[in-house]
């Protein structure tokens, strides 16, 4: 991988295309931040939906994660175009369990928000409830992006469920810079 | 992720297509071996190419390592048809640096075979040298391949590199099995 | 980190170690393969506590895992020990939730054995039970311990819950050696 | 792993425990933004080694961060004292390359910046250089510490490096809220 010179990455774009590609399927942000709710309630019963919905935009923000997610999303839509390559296109959509590579890119998402959201992910891909279950019976093909919104309700999670926000401000003064 | 039942996973396609498509793309088994060689002759200069080429196919058919390399090669494939959504077929196609995808599916199938194969892998993907080097030249758009390559030279490095072999034959009697 | 020559690795007794430490937490290979059983009776049946019991040893035969595991458990044994410096001493005690480097060294472990391995072990993280539960109120630090269990048990599923295992037998005439 | 109630995470003490025992080696923030500068000049002649010392602390302020750094100088620290069991103390003491387990944190932490943290964080691992070098030849055991440093430097990358910032300020108007 080489990068070339010059190119302006297309953050507007990247972003509008997964936004738009998750209304389309159906998926609200509210969703995601349902999920979100629904896994650490017995936890932190005082937060709301609206609390988890707050953290959506940061998330989807990181480029890092607009790059997962184009990608998983853009496989299941080649996908359903029947574009992939044998025996791939009947790998997805057959949607075998051993298949696996879905639930890798969730991981790559769950990683950038520590080990908490790494266990909620794959809770949630197991014990699949919420919007996540209703994508199975989705048109088209949806292998990734379920475990995508999973990733993305953990990361939602990981930003509001760590208790006290860590505030070290004032303590720059004990780093060392000579 | 729901796992349809009964259906048989097309191992021997999925090999099939992987294989193919390197050779294709002029990327053969003796290359990957010479790869994982140039790493590590100042480890172990007794050791030679056809001792890693031996390893080859054993990392080749583990299912996981299939799966990973087969939705790579599909990903550059796709795009080479300008198949892909917008803007990620721009950005593959522009190998942004940023983009990374590439190298989370490389350290996916590094972090089977542990820690000196992740290492390796991202050296290479660094120092880019061999067949990696000659493909970003290559027709066609190929951005996932050069990492792929990188982590099945290091995962080859990983299974012949750790020295002596692990060999713990009569050990098993100390498992308590009760 | 840097390989000081000659030095031979110490297999046998790296693996003593991690079979002694568990068998004197209370846990055997049974609990190991009974934990892989309980998670996949529903989607395999026809296997019995036995048939998981069978890779148990497997999966502690890879250095990359006795390495993880070793660390892990010596962390809980320095920690039991009160030899951590503080705050972490002070963290491990406590068990804090967000520590989450527990969770971080089973994943590695998980990783060498796929998505499905991942999925389960973060699964068993959430809903607790069998010998991973039993720990919680075993004497000594076990912070490690319980999420090194569902590793292992994970791994152990991975290796017999694939279905039909890879027989890609004569196939490697396929492989270009030009 | 269960966590306790009400206990409040000793954040302070723990990102004091990180920057003492970092500075007591010797290394300091300057160092960590040296080894970035030196990384990405190449790349970004423009960028100082001051813009990537202002990153540093950002990077040191991520709770999950901290953890890990804080589990790796400990084990250097307990190592040092002799306080690992046996075989771990001695494999940590000949920092044997096929140990691992220090690489494998170090990705832990690189993995939260996404894949240029990760190429980076080993390519600096293999091609050793400036204060993670300068480290192998310091007194005690220090296993841990220079991939970890690696790790921090790549953060920094990661942070810096990744070109023109993403701004999507007025974007959260696409956002689907019903």
């Amino acid at each position: 991988m080489v990068a070339k010179n010059n190119y302006i990455y297309p953050d507007e774009e990247l972003y509008n295309y997964v936004i738009d590609t998750l209304n389309a399927k159906g998926v609200t942000m509210t969703n995601i931040a349902e999920q979100a709710y629904r896994m650490q309630k017995r936890f932190y019963p005082e937060l709301t939906v609206d609390d988890y919905a707050k953290q959506v935009p940061k998330v989807l923000k990181k480029r890092d994660v607009l790059n997962i997610l184009a990608v998983g999303l853009a496989l299941d839509e080649v996908a359903t175009k029947k574009q992939l390559p044998q025996p791939l296109q009947e790998i997805v959509e057959h949607d075998a369990g051993i298949f696996g590579v879905d639930e890798l890119l969730a991981l790559c998402i769950a990683q950038m928000f520590g080990g908490l959201s790494i266990s909620n992910t794959f809770y949630m891909d197991i014990a699949k409830q919420g919007i996540a279950k209703e994508l199975d019976h989705a048109p088209g093909v949806n292998v990734f992006i379920d475990d995508l919104i999973s990733a993305l309700a953990s990361a939602v999670i990981a930003r509001n469920g760590h208790g006290k926000p860590l505030d070290l401000s004032g303590y720059e003064t004990k780093l060392n810079y000579k």
